[in-house]
């Protein structure tokens, strides 16, 4: 049995009335940093790291937001020659503008100036969006690979965030976010890969990773 | 100038000859790769760390799932005391079985034998969807959080998710996965926190956190 099992079955095995002791520490300790969290304002969140979860998160958020109703735009940078899941699904929503700008991999291209081009009229439409107040949550998904290749210049990714209206959420995906990017961020999560079962002979799948 | 950004103006600056040719060895790689991923069949998708994005990613599962007009189930095992932005958003599809069975947080119940009632009701619902073919994409968010309380028993979960349809996609999110699921899940992303807006002193946020 491991330290961390013997913790677990410790945990099981506590009275009734230490659980609601701890419970309740654990409530005030909880209640206190919540009343601690007072800013309500626009967030930037970076998603990044080489395991899955990061586009499919920013599109969580851009469920979460729609739920609430709120005007939403998707630039895709990359992945334009797919056509995913995500895609088929959020296209029938009215309050999101979804724009898919990306023309596939840069493996598949094998064409720097096409991908610079491409790179660059979906970073057109996502400053529009970063300027427009209109929008409430706008999710540039694969950015960070078009700043990696350095099609999009970070300095222009930085200003247009620096001056977005102050309630826009935005969330950036895509492995290797710039430090700048990480350090102007209010949320980043590095998505780190344990296993993934493409390396074990499956397909990308449908609903999954498509 | 740190090495890795000198690697990225060196990849900027490389004539386009240059990358055509990089591009076409990467395009090689990757091709072998994809034609060596020849297996079809339903994954297990397992989120967890403690980072921003777990449930957030399966719910861009869910999406694209339902994008494919995948037969979906959700249980969220914990969050039933909040209204979030994805119940209401995905409430509305007939295609999708949601079920909201957690009262809340465990320390905010701090009730023990409701906790557990809480958390077995919502496995009853799990088990059934996870025995059931017509379910294409089963999503089981925060099972986690019950399997480390020991509210649910780890063995019953692995035997049902070994038991289910050959093509039923399950993900599975929260913090502190126990270490038998890791090990029979096909992906695993460890969702690690950078940086978090909360401590910053920003208010979860509607559309993001809630």
């Amino acid at each position: 049995m491991s330290e961390d099992d013997g913790d677990r079955a410790g945990f099981a095995a506590a009275s009734e009335d230490k659980h609601r002791e701890r419970m309740q520490r654990k409530k005030e300790l909880i209640d206190r940093k919540v009343a601690r969290a007072t800013i309500e304002r626009g967030v930037l969140v970076v998603n990044t790291g080489n395991g899955k979860g990061k586009s499919s998160s920013g599109f969580g958020m851009l469920a979460r937001s729609l739920g609430h109703g709120f005007k939403c735009g998707v630039v895709q940078f990359i992945k334009g020659s797919f056509a995913t899941g995500e895609e088929a699904f959020f296209r029938r929503f009215e309050e999101l503008d979804y724009h898919v700008m990306g023309e596939g991999f840069t493996w598949e291209t094998q064409d720097k100036q096409r991908d610079i081009a491409a790179a660059q009229a979906a970073w057109a439409v996502a400053a529009r969006m970063l300027g427009d107040e209109a929008y409430d949550f706008v999710l540039l998904d694969e950015l960070n690979i078009a700043l990696a290749h350095r099609y999009v210049a970070v300095d222009d990714v930085l200003a247009a965030v620096a001056a977005r209206p102050p309630r826009q959420h935005v969330v950036i995906t895509g492995r290797g976010a710039p430090d700048a990017l990480i350090e102007a961020a209010d949320t980043v999560t590095d998505m780190r890969v344990v296993k993934h079962a493409f390396k074990a002979g499956i397909k990308a799948q449908k609903g999954v990773e498509l």
